[in-house]
């Protein structure tokens, strides 16, 4: 495991991905020293205080400078700004990679701010998190047991993929590597749709005029189904723009679908209803009795 | 709470719903026998071995015979022929209700099965309920502290009304009475559309040629997401048929909410995505904070 020793650990982001990373790397007496990097004074002043970061600033390329491994878990939108100030800052032999829910857009960002810098950049995703964010609800168990998705660039350097990797099996996750349009497609039809029809779906309900009744009379699955909808709104904004070709074929896709099955519910198909149902029941047991549940 | 007490009990359906029931008026010490009705015999002898019912029939009639509150539980394209099959075997003084999702289709089965018998009937639903089916998955505190709607018709016997109300109240229910299409409606938009939109998620994800993998990159949010999508096919099946005019509404304006945020995201107009982000967070942390959580 020495291989995923890490020196010095920079956070730029330090919230639920960034905290738990960090959490994580410590538990396992995997990192020397963590610098956070964020916007909001309160927030590191907190993780100094719970112990998940030791220094922090406001400045990337000052947590850059000292840095062996950069991890960039800030929302997307502000990914290519952070990429902006630490290109001067990458130092030989540092490593720099993300926690981005899309990844083309992330490579680009990378590839226009740091161009000479691209051997080093190790694109990842880990398939985790809490529609809880911030600090405080950060926990070094997060990733334990779970998928790590990493989309290496033809000019990604072996051994900084390799390291990345023992970084993140150090947490205890499953790393698996993809590329990078597959990633997008992929996430797109698992999480970012999913999280459109539950924020479509509230947002639908609460404009109704007598939504205070509607939500009473919602049923415990209503709360499971619209958990998500309770995530971030900036990081899924961000997510939306960033990955939106991908997002809407599958939004495009999820449509027809619907729209064949109002069609089947308007002509009482019962038939095809419960070959449906019974489909997507059988798809959703094996699922979660398979190794994704 | 002598009013709920109940001498002999006949549930037709012995499931989660009606058997839950049973097991909650016993715990109350509401109800003296219980009579279950069914069609498979292991499912009723299992019952009787859990103490749920007494004694077992296949025959609705018989069941109905010697009781004085009738529950019917079963799946809404099963309800007519058991109104078909009791409505001479109802007694004076007699009371059924029922536990389906939808009720105009239930109030019109009724009236067509047993128009002598309206005044002895209150239409009812327990929101209460889990993905699991079956006397097996059926307890005493499914329905403590969850609203139970009861939509009386104009034929409906205030005493009746009364006694199906105590009834669900000696089970820790909240009782409610609302109108038949506004029931109809607002399950339509907190219960029914949200399962088609897990049942056609998940079966658009099965469908999918890399559906393997892409159940393999499900993040933690689409377990609960889709739980809804293992509820029982049959009885969603008939619930779509029976409230067919309702959800088909929904659903189309669900459509045009998804087509709207698709557009949104194809134009990326963050400042819109941001403001139904924000919006939905802001419903749904208010549901859960509040009494429907």
């Amino acid at each position: 495991m020495s291989e995923a020793s890490i020196g010095t650990l920079a956070v730029i982001g330090v919230g639920l991905i960034g905290g738990s990373l960090a959490r994580a790397l410590r538990a396992a007496g995997q990192v020397g020293r963590v610098i956070g990097c964020g916007r909001g004074r309160a927030n590191l002043e907190r993780a100094v205080e719970l112990g998940v970061i030791d220094a922090w600033t406001h400045d990337p390329a000052e947590a850059t400078r000292e840095a062996d491994m950069v991890f960039v878990a800030v929302p997307l939108g502000a990914v290519r700004p952070v990429f902006d100030a630490i290109c001067s800052a990458i130092k030989p032999g540092t490593v720099v990679t993300d926690g981005g829910s899309a990844k083309a857009s992330v490579v680009a960002d990378f590839t226009a701010a740091c161009p000479d810098h691209l051997a080093r950049f190790v694109p990842g995703h880990p398939i985790a998190g809490t529609e809880q964010g911030g600090v405080e609800a950060s926990f070094a168990e997060l990733y334990r047991g779970r998928r790590v998705i990493l989309t290496p660039t033809a000019a990604s350097d072996p051994l900084a993929l390799a390291r990345v990797r023992a970084m993140w099996v150090a947490c205890g996750a499953e790393v698996i590597e993809m590329d990078i349009v597959r990633h997008d497609e992929v996430l797109a039809a698992t999480s970012h749709l999913p999280h459109m029809l539950a924020f479509g779906l509230v947002d639908a309900l609460a404009r109704m005029d007598e939504h205070d009744d509607i939500f009473r009379f919602a049923a415990g699955g209503f709360r499971d189904f619209t958990r998500i909808a309770s995530s971030n709104p900036v990081m899924w904004r961000d997510i939306c723009i960033a990955n939106r070709e991908a997002l809407s074929r599958v939004m495009g896709d999820f449509v027809c679908e619907m729209e064949a099955l109002a069609t089947s519910i308007d002509v009482g198909d019962g038939e095809r209803l419960l070959e449906l149902f019974d489909r997507a029941k059988a798809a959703r047991d094996a699922y979660v009795d398979g190794p994704g549940g």
